[in-house]
């Protein structure tokens, strides 16, 4: 992995990356202020969720310290193939759905990655443009908990990003935090999609009782507060940790639980009313952003309505 | 807040911060591999542990992104004051209790802190060198997870760092991040006092049986496996999460509760077990390492075994 070069050598690898996303429809960045509420969790699933509706997905996993991403996706084995020496292919998970994560170039699992923010800012941006990426519905880019380096170069280095989606837990200190992460999504232009409640409540798995371990309604609370859209509340159930463990889908798994239904409820209304980047005019089986989507969003396609 | 200076400059900064940590007994420094294991938890509850077993502490929150501590104390409307308009007094929570976080010095909590690296760095810095900390037994620094800039920082501004207490919950994505907290306090030449597993279990606060929510064990195990001592087990129970979220001491609120009992135990046996930092001369009331105490830790202290 190179660090950044001179200006021109920048300006081609900048011109690299827009060319690669040229070819991605929706490009979703997931964030939290607070850690551990779950984003990778969500990125996952929804991933998932999203590939079993006929989309082809890639997930990109820019949590260069806890890379996670694919041990969750049972693919914790690939590695990152090149067939130039120069580019190399995302890890294939199944049929439409593909992944790149710093864990597939590490020898050892064990070892910290101990990088300050240059050389964080340099390997994002060879994720984004080095990657064949290909034809993609959707690239969901999962960041680490912050409002840092990692997030800022993934911002500015997609200028036509669909939106966010800000994850947290209904716990105060968790929703202080993302409170942040949708104000530095707005002051940065990128259109905040919706936030998702996860760990909303726990369900006995003996007597059934509902648990509110992290409270309940913290999430949607605070997006009605900050008129951000409320995609959902994800409840924390036993299986959902326990599939992620062992890297098989919950979805699957688990057809008929709360959490998976909730997953796809939010899967499919992301499907079917964000809008899209169409301001590239090579883009190919892109629809054209409808109104009505428009009315319920706040995405940056051009067809939005100016505040 | 002001940026990195000359290399004279920097010098001079540098001698300040051994100045300031020579009137600190332990320096400790809390780690996670992943976010959201409760490290902040832990050093808010240790703290209080401490000071009410007669000592004097020192938090630093260097999680600069999501700086969460001082809600948990309850005293977010505190502010840095300062004497002579270079220097600041942290803030007191109670007698023998003192904070700085970033927090105080936000206008706004709602308000993203978005910086790269190097601020991030100057920042910590200033913490560590322009805090009148005064004479403390012990300084507990909070870092954000990961083994980027934060920590390096910290890490490296303090030589004689007392150790490193990792964090995690039992979940295997956790413990996996937490490995590399374990490697990369070695691998910079911190002794890894020891282990917490967080959110061990829950009890259903309506049947009472125990719900392994996150699994059980794994920070235990990890700990074995790693030759780490291992200092406890927290488990999962509403009321902290509910006192932490109303700036309340769960300690005082709730002094029966297996979570108070363990949080007690560990601060117990770090107080009475852990090295103190001896190669300073100028310390004040503070014991030699005992060599009862060098037997079951792994402290950087003079009189410590050598493997």
């Amino acid at each position: 992995m190179s660090h950044q070069g001179t200006p021109d050598e920048q300006a081609i690898k900048d011109a690299k990356i827009r060319q690669r996303l040229d070819r991605i429809s929706r490009k979703i960045v997931i964030m939290s202020g607070k850690g551990g509420v779950g984003k990778s969790t969500v990125t996952v699933n929804l991933a998932n969720a999203l590939v079993d509706a006929g989309k082809t997905v890639g997930i990109l996993d820019t949590d260069l310290h806890g890379p996670n991403v694919a041990k969750m996706l049972g693919c914790e084995e690939g590695t990152l193939e090149s067939r130039d020496g120069q580019n190399f292919l995302p890890v294939k998970v199944r049929d439409g759905l593909y992944v790149v994560s710093l864990s597939f170039a590490l020898n050892n699992n064990s070892d910290p990655v101990v990088w300050r923010g240059p050389m964080k800012i340099a390997v994002i941006k060879q994720f984004l443009g080095d990657v064949e990426w290909g034809n993609l519905d959707y690239l969901l880019i999962d960041t680490p908990p912050g409002t840092g380096d990692e997030q800022l170069t993934v911002i500015q280095a997609i200028p036509e990003m669909t939106g966010s989606i800000i994850v947290t837990t209904p716990q105060d200190v968790a929703v202080l935090d993302a409170r942040k992460s949708v104000n530095f999504s707005r002051k940065l232009g990128v259109a905040v999609l919706g936030i998702i409640e996860n760990m909303s409540a726990l369900i006995c798995p003996d007597c059934g009782k509902e648990i509110p371990i992290f409270g309940k309604g913290g999430g949607e609370k605070m997006s009605l507060e900050m008129d951000t859209p409320f995609l959902g509340s994800i409840p924390l159930e036993m299986h959902l940790r326990e599939y992620e463990d062992i890297g098989e889908s919950t979805l699957l798994k688990s057809p008929e639980s709360r959490s998976t239904i909730a997953l796809l409820k939010i899967a499919s209304f992301l499907d079917s009313s964000i809008a899209v980047s169409t301001d590239r005019k090579d883009l190919k089986d892109t629809p054209s952003c409808a109104p009505s989507a428009c009315s319920t969003c706040s995405s940056n396609c051009s067809s939005r309505k100016e505040d």
